[in-house]
């Protein structure tokens, strides 16, 4: 699998990928999943990908060789609309000649992409690209996107960003985010590519691979994972059975409770003097209420 | 969706499950997904449902009527390993019933259940039942299951969870798990069933219902919110192209850099005095490539 993130703020924009890939739990490598295409002063835009890599990569191959016969092309394309258009398109052109060949074998066409940038004369902007080759676009009530193994890193960034978050503060919380999703998926992995864009600057000037030697990256999970304990602990335990007005921690006040959904207890049970029921090994009977 | 957690401690076990179900988003209900077997001091066990609403309640009705050829039922069956087989088994005679009918219906036959407690003369024990019947069962090195929407509150319980946690402190940790998954998931909703088993006591004790009114959650919610902001902001910003030694929180030292992954640009346009390339519109031509 695959986690990436993309985020379109006033500043400008971040995004940030993974590089693991795997077809089997024994069939895992290291691909790069963030393709830069700049042209500086006129163009900076950046492709993110998850899903089936080898319709990653025909995808990517696609958009590159694509020409209108308009002679519109990634490179010229007048908007990042018309841009992403264009990705759509490369995703409809691979699912019309690879996605009958994949069925055959039980594969689904399977890929999602995140895809921003600027252009000249434009603000900056972020898409996302389905399966289908249709997309949407951000703004500002949603204004970050992710593909692949979206969910573990989904709260921090609910929590954290907004259109007006700086850029760092933003590139630190996708490290926080992609931090959540390395400890608890496997599928996930280093090095990440972590690329911030500057609004108006037209050309990548902060761009970084992070492996598990980068300094800031290590510093950033220990600390987080060391604070985050931290807060944990020191928000107080809930007060079981407390009468009101006792403590400000009441988990359940001793009046208004509400029972438990319970089975009753058989009546042959809840005579206090019944026989004890028989206690056989359930081995040989377990087929009994199937018959 | 759901979400519902169960932890195995040294201390007892924790059951914390949510109350939404949806068939679409115009059909939002809310049903209690926790049912609680209690015989007190000879057992008490508790069942927490996810999937398909009418296969969990099916399944709970024959879990409840369940009588073996030997007479051996989920009040008297002689160990928790015995009592989960009873429930394996319920699942496979709904899905012998169910299934087909609901296949023609394009109804994938989905349930995933939590099932845990004790009974007398053994310790606390706790299962995880899928679809087929099957099941398996916590230790120590995995003392957790989730059902539901499981991602966006795994990351908490990896950071927080193991065998000696405290039951209070597990609770939290529960309930910080089920406010991330609220937050991100808007098909997992309140209230909250929450029971608090300590070992040894075949007896429920600690049970609640929690609502938007209950107060230790509101306090939770907030104060968690509140000081991972806090601590988030409390961690540096990384520092770009410092100079090696300058700073601890070095992203991006300005020595060893790695590009990113480039598409060239094209020729034509690498040269500097290159003319115009065409800016025209694409809506016309957007097949093209495709022909």
């Amino acid at each position: 699998m695959t986690y990436c993130t993309g985020i379109r703020l006033d500043a400008g924009l971040v995004f940030l990928s993974d590089s693991r890939t795997n077809a089997g739990v024994d069939q895992v490598g290291t691909f790069r999943k963030m393709t830069v295409y700049e042209h500086p002063g006129e163009r900076v835009m950046v492709l993110m990908t998850s899903g089936n890599l080898s319709i990653s990569q025909a995808v990517r191959e696609q958009v590159s060789a694509y020409v209108a016969a308009d002679g519109t092309t990634i490179w010229n394309a007048p908007s990042m609309l018309a841009a992403t258009r264009i990705i759509g398109e490369a995703v409809r052109f691979i699912h019309q000649r690879d996605a009958q060949a994949l069925a055959e074998f039980r594969i689904d066409f399977n890929i999602s992409i995140i895809f921003g940038g600027q252009i000249r004369g434009e603000r900056c902007r972020l898409f996302n690209i389905y399966s289908a080759g249709n997309f949407i676009e951000s703004h500002d009530q949603t204004t970050y996107f992710q593909i692949g193994e979206a969910k573990y890193g989904k709260p921090i960034l609910d929590r954290v960003i907004n259109p007006q978050t700086g850029l760092d503060e933003a590139a630190k919380c996708a490290l926080v985010s992609m931090d959540s999703t390395l400890r608890s998926n496997i599928s996930v992995g280093l090095p990440l590519d972590l690329l911030v864009y500057q609004a108006d600057s037209l050309a990548v000037t902060r761009f970084t691979t992070i492996d598990e030697r980068n300094q800031y990256f290590q510093m950033l999970r220990s600390s987080w994972g060391q604070q985050l304990k931290a807060v944990f602990e020191s928000i107080d335990d809930p007060v079981w059975d407390a009468a009101p007005g006792t403590t400000d921690n009441v988990l359940c006040a001793a009046s208004g409770k509400v029972p438990p959904l319970r089975v009753p207890l058989p009546a042959y049970l809840s005579e206090s003097n019944a026989p004890a029921a028989p206690l056989q090994s359930l081995a040989q009977d377990m087929g009994g209420q199937q018959s």
